[in-house]
């Protein structure tokens, strides 16, 4: 079984890490870091690298997709290398799915018409106009699509996906080999929950980046 | 404020990007990884690669420091480079953490000598070898040193940092802006919450990894 991760530049790095450290726990699972050309890709802050060990045509037939998001997502809309990639992988996968504002890439590629998705909550109304059926849960199932809401979902999403792959009872080893117990210090982790004037600062920041 | 995220050979990813992803939205924040010498240091899998973009030498005086776990930390418990280098930041560190097994690197260091300090469910046994008071909470703070349990508690423990830098709103700030909502699919992820077999096979597995 081959997990792909995609990277393009300005990814955000916890939106792949995080199902990378459940889904490589997989037995038997081989995960890969892809990218448009191999070598080092940064992310959104320009402080980190990861490097990708492979290039698009070296991975052509992978078993589970997994696309990150972040601030590089807009610029990838357009990247028809990216979206065919994307495409070509999706038709022969067991399980396509993103974190964030992936989404909206899978959706770019035509991927999520009239599928139920999510997405970072600034960016429902983004998918929405490329054709998914936008919903506010933190992870959605819908077929072999498993969209995530934002950053870090990734590792709900990636938990939920094993347990789908390996079975629960493996899922759940996972889940205490990592000391998955989470104890946020806050409780503002959703528009629903932070405090109102929060949610405003971000949506108001967020007309200048998100598209 | 400059915050400096060591890496080893068979680190654990999200050891260090879950903190990463936390601490680098602190306002003015520079955020380095380093290692011994600097370039792309693999995981414990063999299959991530992140890259140092500074050697220890040039990160001599960082004001956070952060170090991961992961199965490559035994190997470190004699590397008098990374020893020295943890010894030598922490003398003008605000604050030196860690994530899982990165305690014992710490405590190895002579760092945690009488400190309350926690580490990964399997390893707070080597934590009291190396002088350090063990409990089992996640995120534990003794002066200066904060030290966080297995794995993904790392995320917990750069928002509480989030917080005692940057302040609470900025703190909820970054929680909602990454949307760290956790909704876990299973109830495994401590020793007192997963089923008594799960944890007796880590822990008879542990006895080959841990030291």
């Amino acid at each position: 079984m081959q997990i792909a991760i995609v990277l393009f530049d300005r990814f955000t790095a916890l939106d792949a890490v995080g199902p990378y450290e459940m889904l490589c726990r997989i037995p038997g699972a081989e995960t890969v870091f892809v990218a448009q050309q191999p070598g080092p890709v940064r992310n959104d802050r320009d402080d980190l690298a990861l490097i990708a060990d492979k290039g698009f045509e070296e991975v052509p037939a992978p078993d589970i997709v997994v696309v990150p998001g972040g601030p590089g997502q807009s610029a990838q809309m357009d990247n028809e290398a990216l979206l065919d990639w994307l495409r070509t992988a999706d038709a022969t996968s067991t399980w396509t799915t993103s974190v964030c504002t992936g989404s909206l890439l899978l959706a770019a590629a035509g991927l999520l018409n009239g599928r139920r998705a999510t997405s970072h909550w600034l960016a429902l109304d983004g998918l929405a106009r490329f054709g998914a059926e936008p919903t506010g849960e933190r992870v959605v199932t819908d077929g072999k699509f498993i969209t995530a809401a934002g950053v870090s979902s990734g590792i709900d999403m990636g938990l939920t996906l094993v347990g789908r792959v390996a079975g629960d009872e493996h899922a759940q080893t996972v889940q205490l080999g990592t000391e998955y117990d989470p104890q946020p210090p806050y409780d503002a982790g959703s528009p629903q929950k932070a405090p109102a004037a929060l949610v405003d600062k971000l949506r108001a920041r967020s007309r200048f980046i998100l598209r």
